[in-house]
């Protein structure tokens, strides 16, 4: 195994993502590149080797791979079309495959994909017109959860519909027409999970653990791990066969419900993802560097938890306008480098090693941000 | 605590030092310069502000330090000259203090200063004349230690005499005239440790884990620890007055000689340094935050290990063209950027967590460099 020193590896993107795959990268040895707009965004501040451009513009796009060794996304949500010029193009330096992102990107694709792999996923239709959604309420009976096909994260673009006051309001509102959605039923469950699995192009395969999420707001707030399920060994074999079959080269985020006695995808992410920040610390190999092995085809080391117990808690944007801490904290803390603080956004996060999500909660209460 | 989100933190010099520096820089969420020649230095690469500049230059110094809300070293081998005009320009900025370093990157102002602190220190005698060695020789008797009292590090600069012949022969090389030199007793001792120590502005003290460390061809090899050594708390205490009434800020590197019954120091080094390389996996805060925290005058947080036991070793070039691994490391492997490979220099380094150095030391065989 030839080291891959001073290889240059482009990132789309320069959000919190695109920062601390960079930060990993130099770890590595590798020369990170990002193509982002603005020169102070949260990963253009870490590499000297920052490209002023927009990813959702084919001729930026193309000027920034043109001179890269290997490029990947800190983000699904770039434009079909200029996916298909990468893919056309630079299909041989993009993991994971650009044509892929285009078919995981569209919640509609992605559904119509887990269920062709047998992935455990809850039932959903397409709604192409008012009377699907009335149709698909009557059908799941418990109620539907509608979502933008393109575009929605964090919470954005979903719509918990439990009554027909529910589906009314949101026909009123939402034209069905200009924005493609789907209705999921609406499932119940315990709790929330997620995992990260990385594979690279040899086809090594290499699962972190198991982990227990909690959302405010829709978005990841906090979590706890490892966890165990009696159903993982299975889901993990069908996501194998599952990534082996799309000849998946990257990290994938899967977010899961746990319904006790089964374990049900909710989504994938076909990239790194805020439910696994916590690697950096609590494991021997973080979900960054494992991307980045993966497109490089590099071989992933034996994974080794450093910890007993490991918890993460995001820090996001109170209102205030200095942050504020009042005294040391116990965890790890990384910030984003953002210099705008303003409500909910993602400004940073801390990792706790061998102590409770219990105290973590509590100590985040000292943090005034 | 106000936190101190995108304060620039100017730090002088490009090397490893300085660049893991950054990259714990950017994790909290601070802003990092860097001034150094070139814009392949291995800190150059990872910030987004490098200055082009050199830092025995007083005109390209005092430009940088102008626009800095701190300023910090990775070598405290500055000209004396330059110090001077930074101590008496930037002062409030700078740490540690430049009038500090100016006595500390002298080995004779050293060795005297850490004599008339009572710190446990080997026998020396300033050299200004031939006849000065030749008394030192008589006088030491077992051998001795001769270092040149400006520039020395990794062993450049230092002469084992033992015998009259090689006191002869350094003699017949060196002129005393044009390099001060001090000779220090050569003493016997089990084994070499080291250690670091973190002060803040309003004199709070944190003391990282004694560790044993392994020179090869006078500079740090491997190393191990957490050690235990009975003279440690008694030799803390000295450091901490000693650090107290110089008004020290920031991390001190402290190496020292075990005599199995006294901790006897060898030298100390005003900065982070390669023996604390091993913290970044090894504790819940590695040296290059503490030394930041320090310089913020923020508070430390209480130390805890993340492991029982830890190694590290060096990647020094060994004249190989292209770097190899013959298979994924169970260590924790850091690159420092550097293009060049040429032989005997710090490449980078690789941190074992609950492993035995043995086997880290096996391993590393598997890299060819």
């Amino acid at each position: 195994m030839k080291a891959q020193q001073g290889l240059k590896i482009g990132i789309l993107g320069g959000g919190q993502l695109a920062r601390l795959l960079v930060l990993q990268a130099h770890r590595m040895g590798l020369e990170p590149h990002v193509l982002s707009e603005k020169s102070d965004d949260p990963a253009a501040q870490v590499t000297s080797h920052w490209h002023q451009g927009q990813t959702n513009l084919i001729k930026d796009l193309s000027a920034f791979c043109k001179n890269m060794d290997l490029v990947t996304f800190e983000s699904e949500f770039i434009p079909a079309e200029a996916l298909k010029t990468l893919d056309q193009t630079f299909s041989n330096k993009i993991f994971p495959d650009a044509s892929l992102l285009r078919v995981l990107q569209d919640r509609l694709s992605q559904k119509n994909l887990l269920l062709e792999r047998k992935i455990p996923s809850s039932p959903f239709v397409a709604l192409n017109q008012p009377a699907d959604l009335l149709q698909a309420y009557q059908l799941f009976k418990t109620g539907v959860v509608a979502k933008t096909r393109l575009g929605g994260y964090d919470g954005k673009g979903t719509f918990i519909l439990k009554s027909k006051n529910d589906v009314s309001a949101f026909l009123k509102k939402q034209d069905l027409n200009s924005h493609g959605f789907i209705a999921e039923k609406l499932i119940s469950f315990r709790r929330e999970l997620a995992l990260q699995v990385a594979r690279n192009k040899n086809g090594k395969i290499l699962f972190l653990p198991l982990v227990e999420i909690h959302q405010a707001d829709n978005r990841l707030d906090w979590l706890q791990g490892p966890v165990r399920h009696s159903k993982l060994p299975d889901l993990q074999k069908k996501i194998s066969s599952f990534l082996k079959k799309m000849n998946y080269v990257g990290v994938m985020a899967v977010e899961l419900f746990d319904q006790g006695s089964d374990l049900i995808v909710n989504e994938i992410a076909p990239r790194v993802h805020n439910s696994g920040h916590y690697t950096i610390e609590a494991l021997n190999i973080d979900q960054f560097s494992l991307h980045l092995l993966a497109g490089l085809n590099q071989d992933f080391p034996t994974l080794s938890l450093r910890c007993k117990n490991f918890s993460m808690t995001n820090l996001m944007g109170q209102g205030f306008t200095e942050i504020n801490i009042s005294s040391p904290l116990t965890g790890t803390l990384h910030w984003y480098g953002k210099l705008k603080n303003s409500l909910g956004r993602k400004m940073g996060h801390v990792t706790y090693l061998d102590s409770s999500a219990r105290q973590a909660l509590l100590e985040r209460k000292r943090i005034k941000l």
